[in-house]
């Protein structure tokens, strides 16, 4: 089958033809259809310090994808069927860990991640241990294929209390428009957005949001409490990682207020505890993965009765053949969500 | 009467001759019998930088004590009669904030200290605003004095969840003391703490810590980590302020652990957000006073049913014309908790 | 002025002129411009059982209101102004109580009722404590005035995990309206309502429901177990108080799922506690009044932000002498909210 | 080996001599050292109306065990070793089901449990799922047999706060009793225990309760209530069954309170809704079996840590071949726990 591989200690991505998986007696064998690109397969890509001390080629790429069904192995007994349009949670926990057997394996010391720790899916096919593909019913393999990071927003947002809130994202990335369309649709009183990319504020307000900063404009702190009565935010969203902005996440929360923290900074960030944090009386909660398998549920009804609707982000689509330009549109900055069509619709 | 007060700008307290406060229509008056010395006291004394920024004088410190009724207001009702023995919250919110109408008083906007903002309790009376006013019950006014900070140990410790888990306390000063017995009281499996101070180690075991660890003998993380089998610590109580402290607090915590925060660091803390808290998945808490009034019903039940005694904690006892002593005391770096005895047992 | 009394121990209301309420020390006087009238004002006026056993008249009926502050006690302070529009929450309680100072003032021992223990609002003016009182913004006292029954519903509602879960609400009334509209604001994913007068299942459709089922027609339970794909229902509000509507509601509660009772029945219910709440696992959750003050903010942020609009679920207007014709349109069934008009809006 | 049977449909138990079971890809098997007799054993050996329904014989009896681990299935992995001691969670769920997905597998519609639905573990070996395996560590097999039970009631205490609260248990069997030693060691303020069995009130007093009630001597509401001033309990733990014991706790739940269900009513039960439930503003929640696997995990580290020990309960214990008089022990109604000794101590 043809593949995406990183192939050696080096940057880039090749295009390949390896053996189709084998399907495990606990696997089923997946035929891959849509698959989205991360920054993380940027990383990988440019092969910088992180991809260095992680990955080990060759191995094949990708962690976001969907497709139907074609082989189940002997021990998956009768809750999958052939032919059935899938997608699956891509960090793989051992179960036998306390985290795993508590709700919350998002945190498992034994985590091993598909198309970084293991062979991924930018590829024709893919084995998936049985416990963690998920269903897709009504969905298509398109929206099936970045549920993956759609979960990274829906756990942000939704280990929060959103109904009535006032919510901040900063950052308007995919999962930061995500974010936007989700505190929406759990009844958030308002939602404000910021970024220093007008497309993504585009995106922003697409997906809903009620007011988008744009903080090369505007002083993002003040322009909040103008927006708020000086009351400050309810439940402050961080996506972008830069140590500016998760000072001000930490500034824009009201005293008893709640700072998710997904985007992920590079080097330690000064934080004046004393004063943002302590004397606020602030929660701070680090978000990362998705909840095995609260978030997923969560997905499903939320994208299934309609009340989420994740298109407006995707705005570019390649084949598998054209990796390079999809990591190259992600470079760009200017993006929503990219994906690979790997074969059309099941 | 008399009363202790910050009479200049400048270092020092004094001991003077004022009136008696008046009772106000909504006040109780309290003729107070013991009253503890805190190192916001110190602060006070010193005329630091925070407190030149924060107090008017005069004003006679003190925010945490015990008496009994010796006035009430026309308008406080039968709530509370005369001679009844109580303790107050120190904190003064209006009651029309959202914080203050929606059980989170301790981070209204409006709030007012007593013994900061206005006249306090180092003196033979005060007047206090009915709301604030805690009966005592069977419990004395020694330990009546105390409960202000002992309510700090209470809220840090309470809002986490306790029985069963493993508890790591940073900072074995009289709140990291009473917190070693909060967790005890309240079904910790296992409580570590951790000091520099062999003599607050020893008062840390006296409130019932399994295991001290002294910072200036052992690495901490590494005996941490010994101690729990390498899998880190469920909740984090953090009281001592100190920058490397509370990096190894954030270390400590197990993934998907809690850190909870009182100390006050004088400056920025540079946090190593990606590894310690989002990948970790950790909850940090930022703890100021006390919830009103949960935690004070909290501390009756646990002091009045005999769960938790903090009398151990208690090395000094100085009458109100000593209150120099007390404030070297406290300075030492050696004393547990501090008290004022102002005309003895109500 | 005008006020509608209860004047003897028999039924009936009188229209009677009686002197404006005196604004004591820590009151606001209220001029009223609007006030709701509830099915417990129609148990008043019949003087049935409850009645009997609960009023000692003469008293001034109404429990629903909203107007404009016309006088400041001496000791509000300047929380309120002279001209300011706002509504109350009619239950007053102590203060001094457990329940009342741990955010469950909703069942404080102590409660009085205005309407029904003392004067209220079916008059020209009535004075309340002003911790009593919530400010209204941007909202008109037609709809301030029935925020006491909307409460009824956010209490209801907003105390489940709604965000992305299916509701069934059982009983169309007015409150069982309002339960539509929140759970929808809130993020619901599919609302079911069920009723036996189409006019209520059509004020549930204009609320926002899904699906509405009148169960003069249907099998309420087959038809819930149909629409779920026999999974059943995650948040069950029953706010009909029938018996028989209280055993469908747990039926049709899921595995784990939660049942929210606000409809009071008149006699103890034979309930299958092993088959549907034990080997179930559900919980139970008794709703009365509003939470102090969490349910007020919840609706000023709900309904100022235009997340909630109730005007559907008034059907009718009368000015405060036809409260005859008020009554007797709510003992119709088939009215939504009906609202006395005492003075126009302010 | 040796087990016991249930052969046919007819009341009795018989020991009997059948093949050792297989161990199946994803099972371990496991040579019983100790088990525990249940009422639900009784159930089954009477042959009553449940048993009719539910069973089909031949079925080996028994679901609560430990021993070590003498086979493993090949799909195991490394997560166990031969000879480990053991438990085993004895409710098999399937896995794929949103409530085994999300954390409450205890109410999974596709349970099976052991010794009920097929062979369970009154014999000399077990073939048991690995994900239902509970490693013991330092605890013994005497204690680890009767985890099952004590499971429940980790899960009927703590999904209440229990620390500083005033916990009432209604029923002092052995689930009864095991929840008065767990809400002392989760830092109960005071814990009453209720029963008309003075063996029984005995046990419980063993195992902690402050207070003990004859039921056949007090009146207990009475009682109650003198107890906590008039105030009601925090926590009620209704595990009797008993339809007045049901009602009465109702009425000992303090306003806000809490009304754990675990004991199972033959029939319907006529509840004072209004003014118990709805007026109280109470929370009841149904329990059935241990959470998976967060209560094993609660057990393991209480057990583990001497937090909690349930020696004082086990009062009889019987080799295998005995398991008429264990029967007989159990119908007695003075026992506690009862166990089979199948081969002694690992």
């Amino acid at each position: 089958m043809q593949a995406i591989q990183k192939l050696q200690r080096a940057p880039g991505l090749t295009l390949t033809e390896v053996s189709t998986p084998e399907c495990g007696v606990a696997d089923v064998l997946i035929r891959v259809r849509h698959a989205g690109v991360c920054g993380t397969d940027l990383h990988i890509a440019d092969w910088d310090e992180w991809a260095q001390g992680r990955l080990k080629p060759p191995v094949i790429v990708g962690h976001e994808f969907a497709g139907e069904i074609v082989e189940l192995g002997p021990d998956v007994g009768d809750a999958f069927h052939i032919g059935q349009r899938v997608t699956a949670e891509g960090h793989i926990v051992s179960g036998h860990t306390k985290q795993s057997r508590t709700g919350q394996g998002h945190v498992c010391p034994s985590t091993r991640i598909i198309g970084v720790d293991r062979d991924g899916a930018f590829a024709e096919y893919i084995a998936m241990p049985a416990k963690n593909v998920i269903p897709l019913g009504e969905i298509s393999t398109v929206i099936g294929s970045i549920m993956d990071p759609i979960g990274n927003a829906f756990h942000t947002v939704l280990t929060a209390e959103i109904p009535g809130s006032t919510i901040l994202v900063l950052g308007c990335g995919p999962i930061g428009c995500f974010a936007v369309g989700v505190a929406r649709a759990a009844g958030a009183a308002r939602v404000l957005a910021a970024d220093l990319n007008p497309r993504r504020l585009d995106l922003a307000t697409q997906m809903g949001a009620h007011v988008t900063i744009d903080v090369t404009q505007d002083d993002l702190v003040q322009r909040v409490m103008d927006e708020t009565g000086s009351e400050g935010i309810d439940v402050v969203c961080e996506m972008s990682g830069h140590p500016t902005a998760i000072r001000q996440a930490l500034e824009c929360a009201r005293p008893g207020g709640r700072v998710q923290l997904l985007g992920i900074p590079r080097q330690d960030v000064p934080i004046p505890l004393a004063k943002e944090v302590i004397f606020k009386g602030l929660t701070i909660y680090g978000v990362v993965g998705r909840k095995m398998f609260d978030t997923w549920y969560q997905m499903q009804t939320f994208i299934g009765s309609g009340l989420f609707d994740p298109s407006p982000v995707i705005t570019h689509t390649f084949p598998l053949e054209q990796i390079d330009d999809a990591i190259a549109a992600i470079r760009s900055g200017a993006a929503g969500k990219v994906i690979l069509d790997i074969g059309g619709n099941a």
